[in-house]
């Protein structure tokens, strides 16, 4: 029992495909999440949470875009701090009153999160992270020249069809796991490394400097859940299990495998990059790294999964 | 040795008057700010700090409200919580860094803050607080009619002369005071209460709700200090002294005052509202609270000051 347990929170947690962003739609979606953080609660798990950012991120990087005559934009290593702010608080706000309202008073809290990559991750060579507004080739050109982003083609056909691409470097360290670590000693609900958290690299003279990058939110969860010793590593996504052949006409969806089974997968390209491939790659390394076991399912089938019902559970053996 | 003081930092510690407000140039800004910090904590002192966010909060709401085409504008609790994170994570970035350099391993930590507020504040009923961008007479009865905003005419002549106007409530409680607590406990340098909290309501069924109002950052600075028991609660802002008579000919710099002297000043109308008022108000239910003093100064005299050289310090007697 009181199991800790790490969950990676997707984006559906936050804010919808179909939905234009407010900040009431926002709210809802948040208190759908922290209904289901709290069954977990009652089931005696200890939880820590993380969560992505992108919706949060690129409507910033738009806002930043449309206001350059008038304000100067903010890069995306601030950006990404404030939607640790914004998206912590709704967290941190919700979750506390629905600790109040079952009658327990808990602490909530959110940690503004530095995570350490390395300087001379391939990705940095070769971005592959599209971000923030479309452009057009025009603007394209002004943009390399004037602020040197990397900028690609990301569409066959249409004007605005550029857009920046930023590296994605693998995450190495959480840099205040001290602190989460003292919070969570003091039996804190602790949110923390928000959208990867703000990437930074350590420089000649031992100082971290925060870069224009994003960290894959699942891997840097992993790298969360390995700093407080987590039990589990629970990875919300929109589907309710990992699968094989994904899409296709024999598309088998996993259950129970061990860590040797789900390589063998990701390497036969069974999982999309960008989607349910860096998920189990963070999976992978979590059981990998020491934790029990880890869990891949829908957010409505949480409770199930961690009950062991559902949901693709990766395991040593 | 080793008094505890809460420092709150004035709108320059970050973003100066003439300043756009790039990231670099807030960067610099609280790099200066930060040698400060440092030396404070080499004199002995244990620090906690907090912050303005005016000009932060200004430019997100100017960059919602030039967006609003394209993406639904954030509301202001959701902006502050968003420069609760931007700001916090300059801090703490740039002071552990600067620790670091000076041989020290010191966790910093940004907790993202909730404050308590009265819902029967008279500010409620009659809302003084300008914020965000300057309207057209037509963009004002617009905003008034669709988002219910009060809008306020701020300038006698010109043709964007009308502002939104929100309530600027007492702080009561910082909702998070036992996690920065536990913070302090494990030896952190806790950043809190950014640009005053987001504001929070009590509603019946005992859970919090979240306010579009600004609260005052060194009041919330003044309830934060006494929450985590400081014995020094040190306001920085432009200059040396807080004054009799400011800006005339008989103006009278104030030393060492006692809190019934500054209560007497504040009386007569010696400090203007918006501006020295709130400060003297900070420090004088801080030592009325019982701490120990209250420090007005600015930035480059700070050490001086907690060591009694310069400044205006209240104490009790």
């Amino acid at each position: 029992m009181n199991k800790l347990v790490v969950i990676a929170l997707g984006g559906n947690a936050i804010k919808q495909a179909h939905e234009c962003g407010t900040s009431d739609e926002q709210f809802v979606n948040v208190e759908t999440t922290c209904h289901e953080l709290i069954k977990m609660n009652r089931l005696g798990y200890k939880i820590v949470i993380t969560h992505g950012n992108g919706p949060q991120a690129g409507n910033l990087l738009i806002q930043q875009e449309e206001s350059k005559k008038l304000l100067p934009p903010q890069p995306l290593n601030i950006v990404g701090a404030m939607t640790q702010g914004q998206i912590g608080f709704m967290f941190q706000n919700t979750l506390r009153n629905f600790f109040h309202l079952a009658g327990k008073e808990v602490p909530v809290v959110t940690v503004v999160t530095q995570v350490l990559v390395d300087e001379n991750d391939p990705d940095f060579a070769d971005p592959s992270k599209p971000i923030g507004p479309f452009y057009t080739e025009q603007e394209a050109r002004v943009l390399r020249e004037q602020k040197n982003y990397l900028i690609k083609k990301v569409k066959p056909n249409g004007t605005k069809i550029w857009r920046r691409v930023v590296p994605s470097p693998e995450p190495q360290m959480i840099v205040e796991a001290g602190s989460i670590k003292s919070l969570l000693e003091a039996r804190n609900i602790v949110i923390a490394a928000g959208g990867g958290g703000v990437p930074v690299r350590l420089i000649s003279d031992g100082t971290y400097q925060s870069l224009e990058a994003v960290i894959d939110k699942d891997k840097a969860g992993n790298i969360l859940a390995q700093a407080v010793n987590a039990d589990i590593f629970l990875i919300l996504t929109d589907v309710e299990k990992a699968s094989l052949n994904w899409g296709l006409e024999n598309e088998k969806p996993l259950d129970k495998i061990t860590v040797e089974q789900a390589e063998k997968y990701l390497a036969e390209g069974h999982f999309l990059k960008g989607s349910m491939g860096p998920k189990m790659t963070a999976a992978i390394r979590f059981v990998k790294a020491g934790g029990e076991k880890a869990v891949i399912t829908s957010l409505s089938r949480a409770t199930d999964a961690l009950a062991g019902n559902t949901g693709t559970i990766i395991t040593r053996d």
